[in-house]
C-alpha cells in the first residue's frame, strides 16, 4: 500500500518562499466526490424503486381488484396475440390482426360498462366514419382528377373541427366522447388513404371484423371472470358514503361533548371515523363517471338494465351537501372557545340524542339501500329525529334562564335587575355566558339543519325506491329497537308552532 | 272521394237481432296513428337537433377558445394528410404514414400542457417498449423454436398485466397513464408482430419517424396559434374563485340583513352572484387535471418552467374549505327562524363590516394572484377583518343585556328576579329572544370561523408569493382607503384575552 501510494503522480507548486507544496490531488477527490454521488444516486434510485414496490404491494393487498383487472388484461392480450402466432387465424384476418391487439389494449377498462361503452363507441364511429369517408371519396373521385384532393381535403377540414368541437358538448362528452375520436382517426384514415388504396370497402370489412374480435374478447373476459360492474360500485360508493356520514356524525358530537380529551389509541380510531365524511365531499367526478358507465350496462344481479342510476346522482348531490354541514360542525369540534361544563352537561343528552338519531337514518338509508329494500322502520328513524330536534329546540329556549338559574341562584340577578346602576355588571356576567355559548349554539343550529339536509337525502332514496321498485321487507327481525309508536306523530309538527314540555 | 269511399272493403259482422255492423276500419286508424307518431317522431328528431345545435351555438359564442381548437386539430389532420396526397413525402415515411395521422388525433387535446404530456408520453412509452420487445424478440429467438411462442406469450402476459396494474397507482395514472398504455400497445405490436415481419428494426424507425412527425405538427400547432396553456388556465381558475367566493360572502350577508325581500331583476343577478361559491365547491378534479398537464408546459408568459403549480392546488384545497363555510351560511339566510328587527339592527353593521373586510381581502389576494406581485395592502386587508371578527364578538358579548334594554326597560325584568314565583314567564320571554337570536348568532359564529379559514388562503397565497418569487408592488395609487395604522395592531391580540370596549 506504501509503495503503491509513493509511486503515485504528485503535483507540486513553488511557493514565494522557495519550498514547493504539495499540490491536494483534486482529480482524486473528484472521484471520490463522484463515486459518492453515484453510490447516493444509486441509493436514491433504488430507495424510490423500494417505496414504489411497497405502495404498490399495499395497493395490491387493499384492492386486490385492480390486481384481477391486470391479469384480466394480460389475458386478453395474450389471447388475441394468438392471431398472429396461429397461420389460420393470420391469413383469415388478411394480416390485420394488429387492429385486433390495438382494439384490446385501447378499450379494455376496469368496469364492464367502461369497456362496453368504449366497444359500442368504436364500432359505431367506425362504422359511421368508415360509410361517410367511402362517400366522401365517391363524391371526391367523381368531381375530377383536380378537384379530388380539393374536395378531401376541405371534407377532412370541416368534419374534422366540428367533430372536435362537438367533444366539448357535455351531453357528448359524457357518453359518445371516445366514439368521436375514433370517428375523426377512421374517416382521416379511410377518405385519405382511399386515395391510395382501391380495395377501400375490402379494408374497411376487415377492419371492422378485426375491431369486433377485440372487442367480443374484451367483453367476455370482462364479463366473464370476476366482472366489475360500475354499476355496483356506484351501488356501493352511495351506501359507503352513507355509513361514512353516519359515523363522522355520532363521532364528531361524542367528540364535542368528551370531556377527557386524550391522544390514545383509540381516539385516533375515532378521529379516522370521524373525518370519513371527507370521501363524500369529493366524490362528485367519480360518481358522474361511474354513472356514465353504468348506463352502458346489461342487467346484472339485482339492477336491471334501465336502473335509474341519475337518481343516485341526486342522492350523491345531497349526501355533499349533508358533508358541507359536516364539515362545519367539525370546526365547532376544533374550536377552542368550549361552552362551560354545566351548560355542555345540559345539552349533552339531547344533542348526542339527535346526532344518534341523525346517525340512524342515515344508517338505516345505507342499509335500505344496500338490501334494495323499502326499510319499514324509516319513516319511524326520521320522526325520531325530528322528535329529537324539537327537543333540541326546547332546550335552547329554556337555556339561558336554566344556565343563569344553575350557576347564580339569584343574588347577583336581583342586585342588577333591581338596581340599574349594577347593569354593567350582569352585562359581563350574563354576556360572558353568551359568548361562550356561541359555539355550542352553533353546533346546535348546525345539527337541527343538518337534520333537515338528511330529510332531502330520504326523500331522495324514496324516489329511488319507487323508482328501482324496491320491494318491501318482510323481515322483522331485524328492528334493533322497539320505539315507541307515538313519537311518530312529532314528526308532523310545525317547527314554529311547537309548544314548550312542561318541565321546562 | 265519395266513390273512392265506396269502393273501399267494408268488414260487417252479423250482431244477435240479425243486422249487420259495420267494423271500424282498424288499419286506417293504425295507419294514421303511425303516420302521426312518424311525423311526431321525426318532429321531435328535428327539435332535437335543432336544440343540440342552439346548444353548441351558445357554447360556440360563451367560449370561442373551443371553437379555435376545433379548427386547430382540422388545420392539423389536414396537413398530416399531406403526407399521403404528395408521393414523395409518402413514400419516405415507407406507407406508414398512417402512424402521423393516429398520432395527431388520438394526442392533439386543448391545452398545450395535456399534447406536450401526451406526446412525450407516447415517445417515452414507444420507444422503451420498442427496445424491450426486440430485445424480448432476441431472447426468444436464441430459446429455440419450440420455446420461443412460450417464452414471448408468457412475456407478454406478465409486462401487460404488470403495466395495467401500474397504470391504478396515482402517482402514474397522474403523469404516464397514456405512456403506460402506448407502452403496452407497442409491446404487443413489436413483440408479437416481430414473430412475422423481420425487418423490426427499420420498422420500429419508420414508426418512430412518422410519430415524431405527426407529434411534431400537433406540437407547433398547438403552440403557434392561440395557445391554450393550461397553467394560464388554473392561474384563472383559481382568480375566479377567489372573486366568486367574495362576491358570495358580500351577497350572503346583505341579502340576510336585506329588509324587502322581493324578487326582482336585480335581485336575481344578485342571487346569481350569491351562489358564485359552487363553482369553488367542485373544481378539485378539474384544478388537478390543469396542474398535472401544466408542468409539462415549458416557460410561457410569467410563468416560469417549474413554476409551482402544486402551491395552487394547495391553495384550491383552503377556497374549498371556505366554500364549505359559505355554504352553510348560505342555509342560514334561507331560514325560515328570522331575528327580531331590532336585533339585525345591532348586528347589521358590524356584520357587514366583517363581510365585507373578508371579501376585500379575498378581493386583494386575487388582485395579487392576478397581478402576480406581493400585495402591499394585503396585511392591512387582514388586520382590518381581524379587527372586524373582535369588535363582532364584542357586539355579541353586548347583545343579551342590549337587547332586554332595548325592548323592555325594566318592568317584566324586575319582577322576574324579584319574584321567584314569575321565572317560567322570565323563562319564555328571555328564551324566545334567544331562539330567535339562534341563525343570527349562527352566522355571526360562521363568519368568524369563515375568517380563520381566510387567513390559510392567505398564507397559501404569500407562500405562492415566495416560491413563485411575486415581485413587490410599487404602485402606490390604488390604495383606495386610509385606514389608520393602529388597527393592524388588532391582527395580534389573542382572541380569548380580548378586553370589552369602555361603551359597551
Amino acid at each position: 500500500m506504501g509503495k503503491e501510494a509513493s509511486r503515485k503522480l504528485e503535483w507540486r507548486i513553488n511557493v514565494s518562499d522557495g519550498v514547493s507544496e504539495r499540490l491536494e490531488p483534486e482529480t482524486g477527490a473528484i472521484l471520490r466526490a463522484w463515486t459518492w454521488f453515484k453510490r447516493l444516486m444509486l441509493g436514491g434510485f433504488i430507495l424510490k424503486i423500494c417505496k414504489f414496490l411497497e405502495k404498490a404491494w399495499n395497493l395490491a393487498v387493499d384492492e386486490p381488484k385492480k390486481v384481477i383487472h391486470g391479469l384480466k388484461v394480460g389475458l386478453a392480450i395474450s389471447l388475441v396475440s394468438l392471431f398472429y402466432y396461429m397461420r389460420p387465424l393470420y391469413d383469415g384476418v388478411g394480416g390485420n390482426a394488429m387492429w385486433a391487439v390495438m382494439t384490446v389494449v385501447v378499450v379494455f377498462e376496469s368496469s364492464v360498462g367502461a369497456t362496453l361503452g368504449k366497444c359500442i363507441n368504436r364500432a359505431i364511429g367506425t362504422f359511421l366514419a368508415g360509410s361517410l369517408g367511402v362517400g366522401v371519396h365517391w363524391i371526391a373521385f367523381h368531381s375530377g382528377k383536380n378537384l379530388e384532393p380539393i374536395v378531401l381535403g376541405i371534407s377532412l377540414f370541416l368534419l374534422a373541427s366540428a367533430a372536435t368541437f362537438s367533444r366539448f358538448m357535455p351531453t357528448i362528452k359524457a357518453r359518445f366522447d371516445y366514439g368521436i375520436m375514433i370517428f375523426i382517426l377512421t374517416f382521416s384514415l379511410v377518405s385519405v388513404s382511399g386515395y391510395r388504396v382501391d380495395k377501400l370497402l375490402e379494408l374497411a370489412q376487415q377492419r371492422l371484423s378485426t375491431i369486433a374480435i377485440g372487442a367480443s374478447i374484451c367483453i367476455i373476459i370482462s364479463m366473464l371472470f370476476c366482472p366489475m360492474w360500475a354499476g355496483d360500485e356506484l351501488h356501493l360508493l352511495i351506501c359507503q358514503n352513507l355509513e361514512k356520514l353516519a359515523h363522522s356524525l355520532d363521532e364528531c358530537v361524542v367528540e364535542y361533548f368528551r370531556h377527557n380529551k386524550t391522544s390514545t389509541a383509540k381516539d385516533e380510531a375515532c378521529s379516522k371515523k370521524m373525518k370519513g365524511y371527507r370521501c363524500a365531499l369529493n366524490s362528485k367526478a367519480t360518481e358522474e363517471l361511474k354513472a356514465n358507465f353504468a348506463r352502458w350496462e346489461p342487467a346484472h344481479g339485482r339492477f336491471s338494465f334501465r336502473h335509474p342510476w341519475k337518481q343516485y346522482l341526486k342522492i350523491g348531490a345531497s349526501i355533499r351537501n349533508c358533508a358541507y354541514c359536516i364539515e362545519t360542525l367539525h370546526g365547532c369540534v376544533d374550536s377552542e372557545t368550549q361552552a362551560p361544563p354545566h351548560l355542555k352537561r345540559h345539552l349533552n343528552n339531547i344533542c348526542m340524542r339527535l346526532s344518534s338519531s341523525s346517525s340512524n337514518v342515515l344508517q338505516e338509508l345505507a342499509f335500505a339501500l344496500k338490501t334494495m329494500k323499502q326499510s319499514s322502520k324509516i319513516n319511524l328513524s326520521v320522526g325520531e329525529m325530528n322528535f329529537a330536534v324539537q327537543e333540541l329546540k326546547h332546550a335552547l329556549i329554556s337555556l339561558p334562564n336554566h344556565n343563569i338559574s344553575i350557576k347564580n341562584p339569584s343574588p347577583s340577578t336581583v342586585e342588577a335587575s333591581g338596581n340599574c346602576n349594577t347593569e354593567p355588571i350582569t352585562s359581563i356576567r350574563a354576556s360572558s355566558s353568551f359568548m361562550e355559548i356561541l359555539p355550542l349554539a352553533t353546533l346546535a343550529s348546525l345539527l337541527i339543519e343538518n337534520a333537515a339536509k338528511i330529510e332531502v337525502i330520504v326523500n331522495g332514496v324514496n324516489e329511488l325506491a319507487v323508482l328501482a321498485e324496491f320491494k318491501p321487507t318482510t323481515d322483522n327481525k331485524k328492528s334493533k329497537s322497539n320505539q315507541s309508536p307515538k313519537k311518530l306523530t312529532s314528526e308532523n309538527q310545525d317547527p314554529e308552532t311547537v309548544k314548550i314540555p312542561q318541565k321546562v
